[in-house]
């Protein structure tokens, strides 16, 4: 392993550098086989063995042709991850980095999160008959904690301040002998080079657009896509945009500034609670890329959201406000005429909207006795 | 077409028989093809040809190994519907039946229904470009009906008798050119074979649990298998076992009563609500069906269902009530040893939890302050 931006090497898998910063495996070549599940294809590119016989059948999620590509003049393709067997893209990198602790012989995993990253992990620790200690912030509400709790684990609402428990929790892991896997272990990473292999199947994108909050997701969506270019299995990387919202984007104001390191968002506020990390412990290294590679990084704000939001709910996909960031972004992109026109594009759809039911749109819902149904009917 | 008791025959799709009780097609005989959806793979057993390019990616679901096989001595796989595109199994029908409604030129599809089957239709009837009516109970609970009203169809509440509704929808629906999908639409029916398809594709089961309702879910999973026999694709048909609540079990009463004809269940009352229909328009059918192949209704408790539910979160897989049923009703046959030791057994998880959060068993939540995080996590 080595450090994703000082480059210092490691012999064994540890969380993080010395640096500070985050560590990530070595670039994978390798050539695709043919299985039923995208662990099984891409079998040369995981740095640990996944459990297969443990398998949720996590991964290979589709990716829909999207009917608002012709109002945009783009080849639209939406990669729904909401159809994970804990409804969100998290379920990767879970497999994968609780596959590793089992082999590394812990009895327990964790995590530091409130939403879909809890319930993944809580999920896999119980599939893999691990103790689950999830750390979730004070103010977690009730409803969104029975997600969670349901699959058993210890659920530890933590008093203090969020930003510094994901690092606490490094830490005390260590000690305590409790693997952490919080949003941009160096194993959850991986797990999600997956979606950039399930895309390079089917369609040589020219555009990812992908939501953007810690960056765990970012770094792995970028690492599959170069793995298969150094694999000679792609010819050209894609253009990989960073999409944040306007409340809360470090990474997006770090980039435009043209600084090499993000600074802590002030006072951070959006709807798309998903990707609201005022200071994404992947920060610097996503920054590092978009400027290696060209790559963008695009704020959108929460009444955008809420329209794109409902644009999706129109073609039958219904997504958690973070997940709606990328089409929001898509629109930007072709009102800038920074995206030519037919180009092929993808946007990762991260999360179920029944994870946010609370803040999905209202829909209009009349009353009718059943006598006259009939003329509610045809008055429509 | 012919129906499904009385035997007559139809030249054009209608919804039921002149008798009242539900028609369904002609039993297809076929030959798999090679394809990435169980669409392309079973081509020739559809009644219509699907639209596969407003597909959203339904079917297709992961058979995952249980845990719970060894405690109960069978080889267990559970068929997780609930990653399906608006999270349960009742896409696959709707699918199939709006590609019918599309082709025959339908402007308009509703359903009767509050919950899994209201959010599909209104899902793919945005996909398809299509109006929707959504007629819901007067008791309908507003935040049940967000997850609907969000795609954007017509949400009527409808005040006055919800049994009688169903027939009412189908009358008006001829008249008014609406294509009414409700439980056990004769298209709807057929999409659900795909789930005997797929099980077939992996293994050969003696057993399918199957969470019954209305019946429409039991009919198509039945067809699906009596198709691949007749087909040659199988040896012999699995023994399919009619899942009820107790608290609403109209089949399984008449069944174990000897009778061929359902009763009105009275006072219905259950927390798996998604199979809690007192009076289900394909009960006499399923009647017919259990009686011919010597199959099996079996009635589980509520306090059974909460425990098998809690069981399936610590696989984690997260479920419905209704989708609970099939494994309390397995641990029951395992019981009364009317299940063979080191059978091949399916459970159908028909739908995701996240649909029914509020009556989701809670778990516990601790408080702990960061500065002693150290030793909440030692005293775990």
């Amino acid at each position: 392993m080595k450090c994703s931006i000082c480059g210092r090497q490691y012999s064994k898998p540890v969380q993080r550098c010395e640096c500070g910063e985050p560590v990530e495996f070595e670039v994978f070549k390798g050539e695709p086989y043919i299985g039923k599940s995208i662990w099984e294809r891409f079998w040369d590119f995981w740095p640990v063995e996944p459990v297969m016989k443990l398998s949720l059948g996590e991964g290979d999620t589709p990716l829909v042709k999207s009917k608002l590509g012709k109002e945009f003049g783009v080849k639209l393709h939406l990669k729904n991850e909401t159809v994970n067997p804990t409804w969100s893209f998290k379920d990767r990198g879970t497999f994968l980095a609780v596959s590793y602790a089992l082999k590394a012989g812990y009895k327990a995993v964790g995590t530091v999160s409130t939403g879909n990253m809890a319930a993944s992990v809580a999920a896999y620790a119980s599939r893999f008959d691990l103790d689950a200690v999830i750390l979730v912030s004070e103010n977690a509400g009730d409803e969104k904690l029975k997600a969670v709790s349901v699959y058993g684990g210890d659920v530890i609402r933590v008093r203090g301040d969020y930003g510094r428990l994901y690092f606490e929790s490094l830490k005390l892991g260590e000690r305590l002998r409790i693997y952490f896997i919080n949003s941009d272990n160096p194993f959850r990473v991986e797990g999600y080079k997956g979606i950039a292999f399930e895309i390079a199947e089917e369609i040589t994108p020219d555009y990812v657009l992908v939501p953007t909050s810690s960056g765990g997701l970012f770094r792995g969506i970028a690492k599959g896509f170069i793995e298969l270019k150094e694999s000679g299995l792609i010819d050209e990387l894609p253009m990989l945009v960073a999409v944040q919202v306007g409340g809360c984007s470090p990474i997006c104001r770090a980039f435009h500034d043209g600084k090499e390191r993000i600074e802590r968002f002030q006072n951070p506020g959006t709807i798309a609670k998903a990707i609201a990390n005022p200071y994404p412990p992947s920060g610097n290294a996503v920054l590092k890329l978009l400027g290696k590679f060209g790559w963008e990084c695009v704020t959108v704000s929460d009444s955008e959201i809420i329209e794109a939001q409902r644009e999706l709910a129109g073609e039958g996909l219904f997504v958690q406000p973070a997940s709606a960031t990328g089409i929001a972004a898509l629109k930007k992109l072709v009102d800038s005429e920074s995206i030519r026109e037919g180009s092929k594009v993808v946007s990762i759809l991260t999360g179920s909207g029944l994870k946010t039911l609370k803040s999905a749109p209202e829909g209009e819902v009349e009353d009718c006795p059943l006598e006259t149904l009939d003329n509610c009917l045809k008055s429509r």
